[in-house]
């Protein structure tokens, strides 16, 4: 821990040596077709190849393991671990449970996609439905809990968590880039508590729960992620819901890879008109998150266009 | 050429050093819950990451190659070429003619899937609409050589075409695996002519246009492919339609892979009951030959079931 922020690169490199065993060195790919449309040169760092299918792996695996072992060395285990998810860091905490031997609830709003409840009990977790809103997820969390006497994994406020999401960055600078880099965040226009919370200043969550495809945003941030945003993320990009289904839909045809549409949301905005006013930004890399869809709900997807493609 | 065979492994590496500076070499992935569904170790060659999306670059790459350059050593453009295609092959030799600036036409079943049909356009082709059935193409084809003076360049009759196809062996091989393998080849159940054709010992097209989701083999295998797939495929397996549709979806959902049904095939065969009698077979190179999926034609697929998945 950093005084000022609840985790330091010494956490995220802890957590580098905890996971790395359990994890996939997920690769970096690029598209040509992708780099024309953008401008510059992409590369996407396909976390959707993950275990369970998201990075969110990695905060589980790091919060797990943080939970077995204390400063003493000795290994014990908690009687539960608890979460609330629209899925992804439920299915992930489920697998992570599951392979210590704990018993894992996961909170789910009712609205969330099939698949992703589907894997969850797949996962082996027992799944308790709450409603779509932040203050249903913590409540109903809360008391499985106190019902379970098990412990409360946040799944973006806590600090062990965190920590695991943070060995993206540490693969990618190993992987491709130099360390001087800038740090983009992009969000949906209807889901956008971290583009006005950088706007005012202080920590802003959504006044209701947002209606976007990229259901793997529609948490707010919170008071232990707002410092690192706010004082480590150069700037806040937002995209329509039309952006995030053209660049989800661009993704599949173009590059073959299955992201969910809130993988999508990174690549709509570095195809966005705010992006192209930075021509100086030779070399983006963008984080495909996941790759968990539900494959019977695609009825917004267009008819290929008749347009003169670029080469590849 | 040699006298057994319409090529050799000579003119397989000469097509190598021929495309190799146009094509991408692509990934081989696996994925440990396909190994364990499959009960052996697979390796997935990703050609749906290739240039037009399958591997039917490599061999219109190769024949475009052939024709503009003679044994003297000069350059010369044919007026056009010509081909008739269920899509991939189409796209590719239209990529391919318009890099060298050759007029394409394509000739194409009117009931081929839309996307393919528009990234034919797109690639700067001229379409021809034919009946879906091998007489039909044929007689379309040789109509429009005709009109053009072009030149035919079949999908999978013509030796140069053959031969860039056959650099994915070689990729393989130098990528993984060692030179003693046997080879198989998988067919659905309903354009079952390479099966039929190996247990009558001759040449056995199919009897009518067949009916299956694996568009990509609709068309039978002619006199040039015969005598290499009766001498050197050590064995044909056929697959259902339900088996190539589940292998699709799981590919998709737990690769995250967007592949086309037809390159499914092989996945399914490599899955199915035949396969499992072989044991000792302990590691599989299954190519995955295309990913130009119509998105807007999905009414096949099935809810996720909820099953106790392995763990990845």
């Amino acid at each position: 821990m950093c005084s000022q922020y609840c985790i330091s690169i010494a956490d995220v490199k802890k957590a580098c040596s905890e996971i790395k065993d359990l994890i996939h060195v997920t690769p970096i790919l690029t598209s040509s077709i992708l780099d024309q449309l953008a401008g510059r040169k992409l590369f996407f760092k396909c976390e959707l190849f993950q275990k369970t299918g998201s990075f969110k792996i990695r905060g589980a695996f790091n919060a797990i393991r943080s939970l077995t072992s204390n400063t003493s060395g000795d290994r014990k285990k908690p009687k539960a671990v608890v979460t609330h998810s629209s899925g992804n860091h439920g299915q992930a905490l489920s697998y992570a449970a599951r392979l210590e031997g704990i018993p894992a609830y996961i909170v789910v709003p009712r609205t969330a996609p099939s698949c992703k409840k589907s894997a969850i009990r797949g996962y082996g977790a027992t799944l308790v439905d709450c409603e779509p809103s932040d203050e249903s997820r913590k409540m109903v969390a809360a008391r499985i809990v106190k019902q379970t006497e098990g412990i409360m994994v946040h799944p973006n406020q806590c600090p062990a968590v965190m920590a695991g999401q943070g060995t993206i960055a540490l693969e990618v600078l190993e992987q491709a880039l130099r360390p001087e880099v800038k740090v983009y965040a992009a969000e949906p226009c209807n889901a956008d508590d971290c583009f006005q919370s950088k706007l005012k200043g202080e920590l802003t969550p959504n006044p209701s729960p947002p209606d976007t495809i990229a259901d793997g945003v529609k948490s707010s941030i919170g008071p232990y992620s707002w410092p690192i945003i706010r004082d480590l993320v150069d700037e806040v990009f937002t995209v329509t819901e039309d952006e995030i289904k053209h660049a989800t839909q661009l993704v599949w045809e173009r590059m073959k890879l299955l992201i969910e549409p809130t993988a999508a949301v990174g690549v709509a905005a570095v195809l966005g008109e705010q992006f192209q006013k930075m021509p100086a930004l030779q070399n983006v890399c963008v984080v495909l998150s996941g790759g968990n869809v539900d494959l019977t709900s695609l009825g917004w997807l267009k008819r290929a266009e008749e347009t003169q493609l670029p080469l590849d």
